[in-house]
């Protein structure tokens, strides 16, 4: 058993190298010497601008209202969710130096000594954004709306998980629709986007399929919760070959969290009720990857049909 | 002095309060609970989407390359540059738990205790971006062009400064054109973006002054690097009043880096010669605020001639 998973591993890990590499060489990524973190063509993130127009157009129809967070999360609301339970080993926490300047001179002996310079180095009050609408969660305390809300989001968010895969990147960018709400609401908006984002997806030319899935919750209690969100069926994934064929992408989510963020930051509908949330969140530079994988490097040589939906390249 | 000097801070921090306290009401900034981290709302967004379209023209005349980093810059690269000694108070350590799933129940005890359950991280591979062209000069390693390059960028950076003026964010967006070349070239470069960028912000009736200045550099070696840099004339800012007409805040600069960034990284031009780096740097949360605040809080309501060119709102 353990020389087969080593050996698909291996086989998977280079596929990850020759995709990257190829990604590399045609200049829409540019290596930072980090794994997962990459700079970005003018032409890769033109094709992030043209899918987010197109979402936009297609959002637009709920009449969203737009928010737009920076990459950092306050660490007080951070420590209001379960994020440091659930995915401690994802997290990104912001450290900076608080000493004086006569201990300036020790910071650098230690680096230009080889040693752990961070040591010296003290929490500030932010992290970084996991998920997309977790920075809207604590600015929505209180009462909604009758109706609730529905807002449009788009941020970097961070993962740490350092991956030869391009698909699997550090820091990326989610644009997602969240809806705050009643429990019906809330599912029904989860359940609209499924279909919405599918075809989305479909009118690019991306072959996405749907498969109920759950967070990479980490450790032994993970296990626990993911089994039982994939029981409830609370999050589908709209997959997609990128890197590999046998092991699809997930490119967009659509996430119904229960009563989970609505107890965390006490946000109530307009009966005093714990409000129910979810989202869908596109995953802009795994898009952009797909539709490169798919269609060939060059924009210009893009399918009609394509073209005609995301503008001229 | 002390006296004066407490009573002109207090008479600072009320002018900041008031005017962030006046963003928020008016829906523009969106509080997160630390000093200088907001969300933007979409009026505040679309008008950043505006006038980086029209930089975009701007700068098209030069046909520069164009590269989008994210965040993150690498630590290894980090550690080649003097940020650490020159302003290792503004620095952005990202910090993540690396211990095993049997770790985390201590992990979640202190938090809940209110200890601090930061000693359990360890430092990951990457800093928050100081500012967006750091990430570019890593990549540039090597021989230049016989023109050199001139590139297009944008990126979050972060410093860390936390304060109740809402023109002095921790997390902003700055839009750049650099410069890699000769020493006669990127001062070229130096000198006709200032004269530019003076062009391009009064155009949208931003009353600016060119002003010579200096990095803030941290404690006593700072001070004399200060003094040298401006003596040397290297970096001009353009200012203009936010929070303040008395200290007017800076929204562009334009800065000759001499061989500081061709040195750290081995950045040769093609005759072999250590390059030289110029670059502008728009601010652009900030140019929003003065634009806000110098015409109004409602886009639909600003003078045509501004409206011309940042295109319909």
């Amino acid at each position: 058993m353990t020389l087969v998973h080593d050996a698909a591993a291996a086989g998977a890990a280079t596929a990850a190298d020759r995709h990257r590499a190829a990604l590399i060489d045609a200049g829409l990524l540019i290596a930072s010497g980090v794994r997962g973190v990459y700079g970005l063509s003018g032409t890769f993130e033109r094709v992030i601008e043209q899918f987010e127009a197109y979402v936009t157009r297609i959002g637009q129809e709920r009449e969203p209202e737009v928010m737009r967070f920076p990459p950092l999360f306050a660490r007080h609301s951070y420590q209001q969710t379960d994020h440091m339970e659930l995915f401690p080993n994802l997290m990104g926490s912001v450290h900076t130096f608080t000493g004086a300047p006569t201990d300036v001179p020790e910071l650098t002996r230690k680096r230009l000594a080889g040693e752990d310079w961070t040591s010296n180095l003290g929490p500030t009050d932010v992290m970084l954004t996991p998920a997309a609408c977790y920075p809207l969660y604590p600015t929505a305390t209180g009462i909604l709306p009758e109706d609730g809300r529905t807002v449009d989001l788009r941020a970097f968010v961070f993962r740490h998980e350092p991956s030869n895969d391009p698909a699997r990147m550090q820091i990326f960018r989610q644009r997602e629709f969240v809806r705050l709400s009643t429990p019906a609401e809330a599912l029904a908006h989860r359940d609209y986007w499924l279909e919405q984002a599918e075809r989305v997806l479909r009118s690019v030319g991306l072959d996405v399929r749907p498969v109920v899935a759950n967070d990479p919750f980490f450790g032994g209690a993970g296990r626990v919760m993911g089994a039982s969100q994939r029981e409830q069926t609370l999050k589908y994934e709209l997959v997609v070959p990128i890197t590999s064929a046998e092991s699809p992408t997930a490119i967009a989510s659509c996430n119904y969290h229960l009563d989970h963020f609505g107890r965390a930051f006490d946000i109530r509908t307009a009966d005093g009720e714990i409000a129910h949330t979810a989202c869908v969140g596109f995953g802009l530079e795994r898009i952009a990857l797909a539709l490169f994988t798919t269609h060939g490097y060059d924009p210009g040589t893009w399918p009609a049909s394509v073209r005609r939906v995301l503008g001229p390249c």
